[in-house]
């Protein structure tokens, strides 16, 4: 007689290897067929499962299609931004355990960041609460690295493979006219910097650019940046800075926030009926809405006007978090791992973790530990880039921070392409079914 | 005795394969050595040269250097966009053919696209007329595949493979959520819509995104679009829109020059002192400077107020020109082949011609033949899409651009990686100097 199921779900935003994690669950709970059943997926995460959304991923996804599950960016079984109550009364705790039992599910396995590990942690403590069997377990993803307890997350290594090797493109472009320049580089991480430290394992030789890099764990101030600027356009003909779009002053507000007052306060200039000072008609000061701009832009009017160099600056956007072709295989392997490790804990009878990594030595010899630890010590919390990995001056990053990301950047994922472009899986009726 | 000295030289904006080209004339060049003495590289191009900067290509690359260079992105030689005075009694044109009989030049290359055609064409008429025995010969580069004569332009078929790529990439991200949803992508292209068009390259069906495509080749009215994407959305949860940046209205109006009246009356509602209802505080209408803002900025908030979706909108910027990562292997060989070409028609005593592609067959069977066309045809001409491969609407792309440009996206370089990121070849002298 076959065990009961696993319900598996992807929640969060999307990252190179979140499907890989969930290919780790699958194989993982295939080749544990005496105490396994079914493996279904939640369609839309917890939000599509209580609306009655979930397929059956043995039977929808054959061995070839595994593979490529594998190496395909974002979320194949779609994905949610939906935060259980706090109050446990609510019917919705009532409603999914309902639907628990219906699919006899004995497993649950969500694969996310913070706030998903915040509904691991809810339902495994309304669980215990009601007396179910069934065992809650998360599967760490995040770009963002941010989740503590862990080493690293799975996710991070892609993107920060992608910003290394994007940025040292990027040097590449920049550099190649005789005229002065400066080329500002925005990356993702609203509240810390792992990502945007990633841009130092561009460099090639020590005093490569990219030349200034600010984290959002450093209170950021204009004046310094233009000290910067000024000191880096004295020694060479381009720069390249790189900054987290979360970079903010020492009063909190950030600097994709910043209008005309505070530029031309630093800049020395009059403020007179809204306008500036002709030159340029924007108004920044209207520039609150962080939808339609970041700070890259604010910055490069900034070194515009203050410098009078070429300036261009350039958002990285999603793909920081959706490039496949550039993912790490350290961190595909990795995020598998964690997927096969997840069901493991889960069938040795642990409730309301999350698969954790411990690093074991460094370089050529880096590998991995992995543990289930407390998933409510997780949720909610946030881990930040420590100081000391930042140099003084709040600009650049010390070597300790390269020591950590550059095993987690290693090896490139063979991504099967068709027709010139890479064939990734991807359920149709998902794309075009109109909910 | 060896014969007369090449000099080579690249110019205008970079792109993934244009030191595929440099390979192909260095490698040509070596192969000659009867006929050919040394390869010069112009640094900065003939910006550079003028004074006095250059390099002896031969003695700098080894073997292996130029396997590396093959597959480096942007312009290893540095580039410049130095137009020639038009008056050939001009001193610059004394001085440049003073510095090429220094260096006993027989042969004169630049890499470039409408521009760079221009240089070849004033000085192989320059030169004519004051009797040198120099042969001038371009070979054609640009991402916009926008010059005439040839079938199409090395560059294009990368950075069409990168935006097919990564357009898939964004739609499999954008597609996560069940919230509807639309994601506009801005592409390059102010004046011609080929690269946009290769948008349509990342459907794998009929009916996938991206669902709309807007080329500057037809005039954009933003009426029609609100039209489009409500049809769109009452039909599938994520709405994938491409579009040029250089789309224009029929007032001959840059979309990206949009400002509130143009939105608002659009929308249907009544500007008031400059501000508009409140509910955004940007004032679109000071959005006139291009290198602040893009079209699809003023797109975006045109569809979250006009239909209240989420709504992001991605530049793909400079990436677009410069990832050798995703480069095509069929572009990569092409554009090394153009550079031998180039050598060996000087050689056969071409001068004032640029080396164009006409196709041969089509799908598997697609191949190239070599010529050599007038410069002085090319240059400062402009080849936009056949608006009979626009659909009707304006709104897609017809099955015979796809069928134009899919050969030219086939295939991956294998680009060596060092530290988890590509090894490049670069000069360290040229980042760190300060000119």
């Amino acid at each position: 007689m076959p065990g009961k199921n696993i319900i598996v779900g992807q929640s969060g935003g999307p990252t190179a290897v979140i499907n890989a994690s969930l290919c780790g669950v699958i194989r993982e709970g295939l080749s544990r067929k005496e105490e396994i059943g079914k493996i279904y997926g939640m369609i839309h995460g917890v939000e599509g499962f209580l609306e009655g959304r979930y397929m059956d991923l043995g039977e929808e996804l054959s061995r070839e299609d595994l593979e490529v599950l594998r190496v395909t960016p974002a979320a194949y079984l779609g994905s949610c931004r939906y935060k259980l109550p706090e109050n446990t009364e609510s019917e919705v705790y009532s409603r999914l355990f309902a639907r628990f039992d219906e699919l006899n599910i004995g497993y649950f396995f969500y694969i996310g960041g913070n706030d998903s590990m915040d509904t691991v942690s809810k339902l495994s403590r309304y669980g215990q609460q009601t007396g179910s069997p069934i065992r809650f377990v998360g599967i760490p993803k995040t770009i963002d690295n941010d989740l503590i307890l862990t080493d690293h997350t799975p996710g991070f290594g892609s993107a920060a493979k992608y910003v290394a090797a994007t940025v040292r493109e990027i040097v590449l472009d920049s550099s190649v006219y005789q005229q002065k320049s400066v080329t500002i580089i925005e990356l993702m991480g609203r509240h810390t910097g792992w990502l945007t430290g990633a841009s130092v394992l561009a460099r090639k030789y020590k005093e490569d650019n990219p030349a200034l890099i600010y984290l959002p764990e450093r209170t950021f101030s204009l004046e310094e940046f233009a000290r910067d600027v000024e000191r880096e356009l004295a020694r060479r003909r381009c720069v390249v800075v790189c900054v987290s779009e979360g970079i903010g002053d020492k009063e909190g507000t950030f600097i994709c926030e910043y209008g005309e007052r505070e530029l031309a306060a630093c800049l020395g200039k009059e403020t007179e009926e809204g306008s500036w000072d002709g030159k340029e008609e924007i108004l920044l000061d209207t520039f609150g809405h962080k939808m339609l701009t970041g700070c890259g832009k604010v910055l490069e009017r900034f070194v515009r006007e203050r410098f009078g160099v070429k300036v261009r600056s350039v958002e990285l956007n999603v793909s920081q978090r959706c490039s496949g072709m550039l993912a790490s295989l350290t961190d595909i392997r990795e995020a598998e791992k964690a997927g096969q490790m997840g069901v493991d804990y889960a069938l040795k009878g642990e409730n309301g973790v999350m698969v954790a990594f411990s690093r074991k030595g460094s370089g050529a010899s880096y590998d991995l530990d992995y543990s289930a630890v407390d998933v409510n010590e997780v949720c909610n919390q946030e881990k930040k880039v420590p100081l000391s990995w930042i140099c003084e001056r709040g600009n650049d990053m010390e070597e300790a921070y390269a020591e950590y990301a550059l095993p987690l950047i290693q090896g490139t994922a063979a991504v099967p392409e068709r027709n010139g472009i890479p064939q990734y899986l991807f359920r149709k009726q998902f794309f075009s079914e109109n909910v």
